[in-house]
């Protein structure tokens, strides 16, 4: 059975050494002492570990299953499920008109990867909710947000996201289904949706659908789509569910993971609907909280990656296999642990490193969220949005491949489903492919966000980068260890960008073969930069003698195997990018 | 439900215009004419097409079974195994006297990359059989090749191997399995096996069993260990099976993929056993067949790739999603083909010039083997020694990672099974782990292979890159795409290994902590090489107007394309060697 326990240290060190929460002058963060801070994560780390965790596996064994018409989650979800909402969880950083706590949404997003590593099919039914519930907070009517926000925030109901349809995802231009004018106006809505997690259960006494459709009148393509609101039951007068609506599930997908969740093909069959925002402008409605859900799932691709590193430390310190080429440590025993082995080392240095790093990445972005949200601060939203198809991106891709690395650890038992590995696996491939599969992210970054404003975020990260640098050269501990590595790293990325300026405006495929490469040379250097400010926070812990000195120490070797292993791959993502798109290109489709 | 078709011009064009088959002078070779090998392939290439490929969702939706100790594979598959063993193909390239065809393991190879490739997970039941037959015909006496080849060379029996046991499978020296000698000769094995592919089934009337004990006197660790051919059935005087042996089958595993294949653990209750080759020589007698078994899941790897890419390309013609950044090509539709898309193109040149260079190094490993085997060439068998924990290492790596970007082409249809694509990636992951897991591939190479005999063929490795670069410098349509990467990747190649050469032996982790970048720029060098093989091949044909000019074409653009994108991951793998073993090795255990 899989263990998880929440890195709690870890987070503490991230809000409070490295981004100095209650310095930032953002409105709430001045509550965020360290002991706030430490209670609310030690409370979520209790329910992760005693609750959330022990159902993972069982969650991924039942699945969910749909029998007339009503889908079940699997055994022990609904009491978990209860032991979130009566925990008031998911109101943490939502306003309190509706219930919430109002905190901020960088205290969400570490409560949140808590949850999530426990258990992801669980906590996706939250995180769905908490995306329709933005959904309504920035687009919906006072009518709106009064009669669905409390229950929403509360979890008695949940919500759900519908865009894809079985001929499109990326390309919601092509969507067919109808929203039918009514003379009360409301809307009729007609039409099948896939892939919708979270799309039906047993767990809530109401689900709301939020659904894109086609009103008459909107034109062509994504311009002719709104944006609905679809209670699965119709709300009576007193405010309480009533009547079923006209939308039922068609069956739950049989996917490679997260089969805790119910992935449905949702039927609407002139179910009533309401409009959320304007007529025809429902895709912008929909973007609005993009950042936020993509940081969401960039988040679940490290929370996987850590749940699945600690089962492969403990792992590789119990059992016994072959001897220290150095000499034996384990001398009375029969053989040595196989964390002494060097390439068991280096892959769980990989794995450790990675997840640290797009931690510290994932918390920044979030307090960027929190700063332009907060704060009403431009540069920070133009600086998130540039950034926030990295984190989903790389995270994802590179969480996966740790998962992966981290079930390598463990050998044949990792292939083996009693052992829990594979299910880190199977659960983190999702999040490379949902919420803008990583091909589309690489494509918003290097074909929209790169050039956004003029360009203007891209140039402030790199001044950000080189202000860093400058401010600590002083540093002999950090120089070359951190400082120049992160200098040559942001150069490589800097040429990147160069050359998408200077090829890309004659052959826009010359920047886009170069995405890809781009997402990770983008992502590598962002770990390497928050890998700096890790080493300088843990060296000044360390000079001053304040906080635990192993820690700090831990943490600055852990930077280095960064700097030194993960760092290196920004030549060869240069490299790609630089060859342009001739070879990508160059066959006609009929030589595949 | 997914196709596939044998890529047999590929593998004619690698055996008859790279490899020169008829031209090498290697007993059998002569035999290879392309009609010869065309047919051979043809009708390889109907059986996987027409009987295999249907068969291997129903495989991993089934799995397999145990009921009152009787292992069921999965509907059809009986009937397909039967098919497979009608046609003779398991003889193919084994002896003529116990019942084959004696052709060269080349033809074996390829053969056996279009049954893996349409189905693994049955086609794992012929490959242990392959691996017990080469067991015997190395070790075996006289008696005990009459007594079982003729019946396993022809299917009618099946063969295992049997390793591991719970507590130990890399450290072998801990086996627990005892064999008790008998005045008859005999011995009574007892003890528990696990991980054991093919363990048990239906659809042969016996099983053989080679199984790994510890006779007495043998004394600690691997020495004492000695190999035992243990029938399911012992063998009446009249060669037909007879009583159940004392071996019975403990439980099937729950794997992540290959469910069509019975993992078992399998428990030895005083079974009867005779020994195979020298007592407490055991080890050797295994070692000795590892450079096929090893090639062989090297060759899954690139072959689930395979697989996995055709699929992703009939997807990415297919699907209509968004228009070219260019102008659109499919003016009447309502959307482009995902394959217009720059970064899908990129994923599916990622694939496929990974998979056709694999299959040509994977090619040229068999033609070493045989070199080996058939004109007793000892360089041949040393470098081939060399090469084959990067061909195992490395190619079930890239091929993994390679089967994860096909499944990624079908965005959300790619996690739903009833695609297939998550079955490929499933079953591709197990090539990673068994057969020595990847981390002890790069040990082995590393460790061992690299300064075996005096570090001689490593030496003549590089020497034939040389003589190949130096021999077709001429040629101005290879130099800058081909010849110019691949000595530039080679001399990172030796940089690597100069390092490991001055450091390795005052501190022997310096040299493993690097070994799995090793491993894989090794790979690299190698595809590289072959890659330049296939240009040069391509362009003489091309120059000489002779077969299929845009194949040949196709072969250059895709070979610019490794050059140009994956070779520029050497530069990467050599700054990680160089890094060291400080970085990785730098924490107590108690810090993770």
């Amino acid at each position: 059975m899989p263990i998880y326990n929440a890195p709690i240290k870890d987070m503490q060190f991230i809000l409070h050494d490295v981004l100095k929460a209650t310095e930032t002058g953002i409105p709430g963060y001045d509550e965020l002492e360290r002991d706030f801070t430490a209670a609310i994560l030690d409370e979520a780390g209790k329910l992760a570990t005693d609750v959330l965790t022990p159902l993972n596996t069982t969650g991924d064994l039942e699945g969910c299953r749909l029998e007339n018409g009503v889908v079940h989650t699997p055994s022990g979800f609904k009491e978990a499920f209860d032991a979130v909402r009566e925990g008031g969880w998911n109101g943490l950083d939502l306003p309190e008109e509706f219930g919430g706590q109002n905190l901020p949404y960088l205290m969400g997003c570490a409560v949140g990867e808590v949850f999530c590593s426990a258990n992801m099919a669980l906590n996706m039914y939250q995180g769905l909710t908490h995306g329709a519930i933005n959904a309504l907070l920035s687009h919906g009517t006072d009518d709106q947000k009064a009669m669905y926000l409390p229950k929403m925030v509360s979890m008695e109901w949940t919500g759900t996201m519908n865009l894809t349809e079985p001929h499109c995802g990326t390309d919601l231009g092509m969507i067919r289904t109808k929203a039918d004018p009514q003379d009360d106006g409301s809307y009729l809505i007609t039409g099948q949706k896939i892939f919708i997690s979270a799309g039906d259960h047993d767990m809530a006494e109401n689900i709301i659908h939020l659904v894109l459709a086609k009103a008459p009148g909107g034109g062509e393509g994504t311009k002719g789509i709104s944006l609905f609101v679809v209670p699965k039951f119709l709300i009576n007068e007193d405010g309480t569910p009533g009547a079923r609506n006209g939308v039922s599930v068609g069956s739950i997908e049989e996917k490679m993971g997260i089969h805790g969740n119910a992935t449905c093909v949702l039927n609407y069959d002139g179910a009533r609907g309401w409009l959320v925002g304007e007529l025809h402008k429902g895709m912008r409605a929909m973007f609005v909280m993009m950042n936020e859900a993509r940081l969401g799932v960039g988040l679940q691709g490290y929370a996987q990656a850590e749940a699945a590193y600690q089962n492969a430390v403990a792992y590789a310190k119990d059992r016994l296999q072959g001897r220290a080429v150095t000499a034996a440590e384990n001398k009375d025993g029969p053989a040595d642990p196989l964390i002494v082995h060097p390439d068991i080392r280096r892959s769980l240095m990989d794995q450790k490193s990675f997840v640290e790093g797009a931690r510290a990445f994932t918390f920044w972005g979030a307090h960027l969220i929190d700063r332009a949200h907060r704060l009403g601060d431009k540069d920070a939203d133009g600086l998130i949005s540039l950034l926030t198809p990295v984190i989903k991106g790389f995270q994802t891709d590179l969480g996966f491949d740790m998962a992966v690395q981290a079930q390598q650890v463990y050998g044949g038992h990792g292939y083996i489903e009693e052992w829990g590995m594979s299910q880190f696996v199977r659960d983190a491939r999702i999040a490379m492919i949902y919420e803008g599969a990583n091909g589309v992210q690489a494509l918003d970054l290097v074909g929209r966000k790169l050039a956004a404003d003029g360009g203007k975020h891209a140039m402030a990260f790199f001044e950000m980068v080189k202000t860093f640098i400058k401010e600590n050269e002083g540093q002999e501990a950090l120089k070359a260890d951190f400082l120049d590595p992160l200098k040559a790293a942001s150069k490589d990325l800097q040429t990147a960008m160069m050359y998408f300026m200077q090829n890309g405006m004659k052959s826009p495929n010359a920047a886009l073969a170069g995405s890809n490469a781009f997402m990770h040379l983008f992502g590598h250097v962002c770990l390497g930069l928050m890998w700096a400010r890790m080493g300088l926070a843990a060296q000044e812990a360390l000079d001053a003698s304040t906080g635990d000195a192993a820690f700090h120490e831990t943490k600055l070797a852990t930077g280095r195997y960064y700097m030194a292993r993960h760092l290196p791959a920004t030549g060869m993502h240069l490299a790609r990018i630089q060859s342009g798109a001739d070879t990508v290109m160059a066959l006609p489709a009929e030589a595949f």
